[in-house]
C-alpha cells in the first residue's frame, strides 16, 4: 500500500498528514507543537482512535521527525517506512523562481535557503526538515509545494509596485501573494462543483482566516491577489494592517520613538481587527461584543469594507464575475460575516440566501441560485492539494 | 465694484486670482515664482492685455504681497484697495478640526499653525501669508478654504487605518484626503450639468494630475477617497507610489542603507509613473514612448490599472454608479488615458464615445449617451470654488 506524507512546518510547529494513495484517504494527522521550547507536545489524531498526546521536555527538529516516523511504524500506520513513497513540503516563499511544485534536489534545496529573506521565519525551517527527512529516508522522493507559485507568473501590471523599477530587477520587490495552495485548491474545487472549467470562469477566491488574502482568476490564470511583498500587505487581517500610506511607517517610528522594525511588528501583530477593536483578533469575539462595544463593531465593519473593496476592484479588473468563493476559518465558518459581505454586493448580482448561508465548513452555494454570480463556501484543503502535487510530480 | 482675491501659496510660489463680484469675472491671474530664491519671477495675465513679467533678485514672502497689492493699484485693477472685500486662502491641512471653509480669526490662524505637522511644506507658509495680508489690509476679512474639509466627516469605517485605534485618537492618524476643493467643485458642477441634485447621485470624481486622488460621493456626502494620511497614499501618481505593503519601507531602508525619511522621499519623488518608466513622470511623454519602450507602456498600464481598481472598489462601496468625472491635468487633457480607462469599465455600463472623448479641458460627456453611467470631463476650478466660499462665508 502506498502512502504519502504531507508536512507543513512553522518555526515551532510541525503539522503532518498521512494519505493513502491513490484513494486519498487520510490515515492520520498530527501536530508537534512548541518545538525547541519547554514542554513540547506530540499529538496524533486517527479515525476511530482516541487522540494520542505526549508532552516532552523539549523536542528538537531532528527529534520531531524521528518521533513522527517511529510513531508511524510503532502504531502500524505503515508496515515499513518504505510504504512512504513521497513526502510533500509546504514552502512559504518560492519567489519568482518556482512557478510550480517541484521535485526536491540539492539545487532546489539551495534555492529554498536562498529565498529565506522573503520568509525568514519559514523557509530556513522548512529547508531544515527537508534535510532531516533526506537523512532519515534517503530513498523517498520529496516535493516542495510553494505558497507563492500560483502567483509567480502574475502580470507585471498587477504584481509590481509603483516604485523605482530597479527595486524589482535588483531586489526582487513585487507582490508574491500567499495562501496559494489554498486558493488553487478552492478555485479548482469550485469549478468542479459548478461543473465548469476554471478557464471559463471569472472567479474571486477569498481566503479569510487570521491571515487573509483575496485572489482573482481569469481564464484559469491568476491575474491579481491582495497579499503583498511579505504577508503583511493587502487586505486588513486579524492582527495585520494590510496596505497603508507608507508615510505612516516613518511617522509612527518618529512619534513613538521606536525603530522601523518595531513599527512593522506592530503592523503585523497589533493591528487589523485587534488594533481597531482593542479587544480581540477573532471575529467571533467581536461579533459577540459589537452591540455594546463600538470599536468591536467598527473593526468588523472595516474588515467587511476592505473585503468588499477588494472584491469590487477585482470585478473591475476581471470585467465581470461568475463565482465568488469563501474559504479558511472565517470564510468557512463566519456566517454573519459572509452575509454582511454579500449584502454589500447586491449591485454585482449577489443576493444572500440566509438559509443556505447558515452553514459552517461545508461545500455549499450560499446565495440565491437564480443570481448571475454563484457564491460558494468551499472548505480549503491544502494538505490534499499537496498530496495531489506529490502524485502529479512523482508519477 | 467689489473684488475678491484668491490666494494659493506653496513653499516658493504664490498663485493669485482677482475676481469681480458677484459676476465672478476673472480680472487677472498672477504667479510669483521662486520666492526666497535667486531670480524670483512676478507674472500677471489679464484678458486683452499682454502678459506682464518682471524678474527680481529675490522676492520675500512680504515683498510678494506688497508687489501684488501695488500692481493691483498701479495698473488700475482696483481703484482703491478697499474694493477688495474678501481674501480667500487655500490651506492644505485642516485636520478634523475644519469641516468647512471658515472666517479667519486669531484662533483659526493658530490652528492652521498647529496643523503644520500634517503639511509641513504648506500650512506654515499659508499661515504666514494670512498674517502678511492681515498686516497690510487689516480691514479685509480673510477666509480659509481647506483641501481636507470635504473629508473631515468621512465615515470612520473608511477614513481609519486598520492599525491600533489609539493612533487615531492620540496621533490623529487617519485618511485626510486631498484636492478637496477640486473634487467639491467638479462634483457640484457635474450635478448641474446632469441637471440632477448631487444628493441624488452616486458619483466618483477622478482628479488625475501630477498628484492624483479619487473620491466617492453618495447622497451628497463623501464616503471615501484614495488619498491618505499625507498626500502619498492612495492611487499611483506621477512620482508617488500610493499605498504599499508597509514592510517595503523597512526592507528598502535596510537594503539600500538609507534612512526611512530617504525612503519616503523616494516614494514621493522617484516612484509612480517616473519610477516604473525610468523615463518621465508625465503621461504624455510615456504615451509618445510606449511603442518602443516597454517600461513606459508598463507605467501607463499600471496607472490605468490602479485607477480602474479604485473605481471598482468605490462602485462596490457605493453599491452602484451614476456618474464618473475626470478632472485635473491628465483627467482634462489625457484623451488616450481616459479612453483606456473607460475601455476597462464596460462591465459597469460605460462605453467610450471616441468622438466625444476627443476633447481637452472642456465640459463634455465622453461616453455613449445611452449608457447607464454618465462619464464627464469637468475642468476643475479651485479658485472659483474659493471665491464662492468667500461669498458664502462673508455674506
Amino acid at each position: 500500500m502506498k502512502k504519502d506524507l504531507v508536512i507543513s512546518a512553522g518555526s515551532s510547529t510541525l503539522k503532518w498528514k498521512l494519505f493513502s494513495i491513490p484513494d486519498e484517504t487520510v490515515i492520520a494527522t498530527g501536530l508537534i507543537d512548541r518545538i525547541n521550547l519547554p514542554n513540547s507536545v506530540f499529538m496524533v489524531k486517527r479515525p476511530h482512535h482516541d487522540p494520542y498526546k505526549v508532552v516532552k521536555p523539549s523536542i528538537t527538529y531532528d527529534l520531531a521527525v524521528t518521533m513522527l516516523l517511529s510513531f508511524l511504524k510503532d502504531h502500524g500506520l505503515v508496515k515499513h517506512l518504505r510504504e512512504i513513497t513521497g513526502i510533500g513540503h509546504r514552502v512559504v516563499a518560492g519567489g519568482e523562481h518556482f512557478k510550480d511544485s517541484v521535485l526536491i534536489d540539492d539545487e532546489v534545496l539551495a534555492e529554498i535557503h536562498n529565498l529565506a529573506e522573503y520568509a525568514p521565519l519559514h523557509n530556513p525551517v522548512q529547508a531544515r526538515y527537508i534535510e532531516i527527512f533526506k537523512q532519515l529516508l534517503p530513498d523517498v522522493r520529496q516535493v516542495a509545494v510553494f505558497d507563492t507559485s500560483l502567483y509567480a507568473d502574475m502580470p507585471k501590471v498587477n504584481c509590481l509596485y509603483p516604485i523605482p523599477y530597479e527595486y524589482y530587477t535588483d531586489l526582487g520587490i513585487r507582490k508574491y501573494g500567499a495562501h496559494g495552495t489554498s486558493h488553487r485548491y478552492v478555485a479548482n474545487r469550485a469549478a468542479d462543483l459548478l461543473k465548469k472549467d476554471l478557464s471559463d470562469l471569472k472567479m474571486i477566491t477569498c481566503h479569510l482566516g487570521s491571515g487573509s488574502s483575496i485572489t482573482a482568476f481569469n481564464q484559469g490564470h491568476v491575474i491579481d491577489t491582495s497579499m503583498g511583498f511579505i504577508p503583511l500587505g493587502g487586505v486588513m487581517m486579524a492582527t495585520r494592517s494590510g496596505d497603508l500610506d507608507p508615510s505612516l511607517v516613518g511617522f509612527l517610528a518618529e512619534k513613538l520613538g521606536i525603530s522601523v522594525n518595531e513599527v512593522i511588528d506592530i503592523l503585523n501583530q497589533k493591528s487589523g481587527l485587534l488594533g481597531i477593536s482593542q479587544l480581540s483578533p477573532d471575529q467571533r469575539d467581536l461579533e459577540d461584543a459589537e452591540n455594546s462595544n463600538p470599536q468591536a463593531k467598527l473593526a468588523l465593519e472595516m474588515f467587511i469594507n476592505r473585503v468588499v473593496r477588494f472584491i469590487g476592484s477585482y470585478v473591475a479588473e476581471l470585467g465581470g464575475l461568475d463565482a465568488l468563493i469563501f474559504t479558511a476559518g472565517c470564510g468557512e465558518n463566519g456566517i454573519a460575516m459572509r452575509e454582511r459581505i454579500m449584502e454589500q454586493l447586491t449591485y454585482f448580482g449577489i443576493n444572500a440566501d440566509v438559509e443556505r448561508n447558515n452553514v459552517r465548513g461545508k461545500e455549499q452555494q450560499i446565495n440565491q441560485v437564480t443570481d448571475a454570480v454563484q457564491v460558494l463556501v468551499v472548505p480549503t484543503n491544502e494538505e490534499l492539494m499537496i498530496a495531489r502535487d506529490i502524485q502529479r510530480i512523482l508519477r
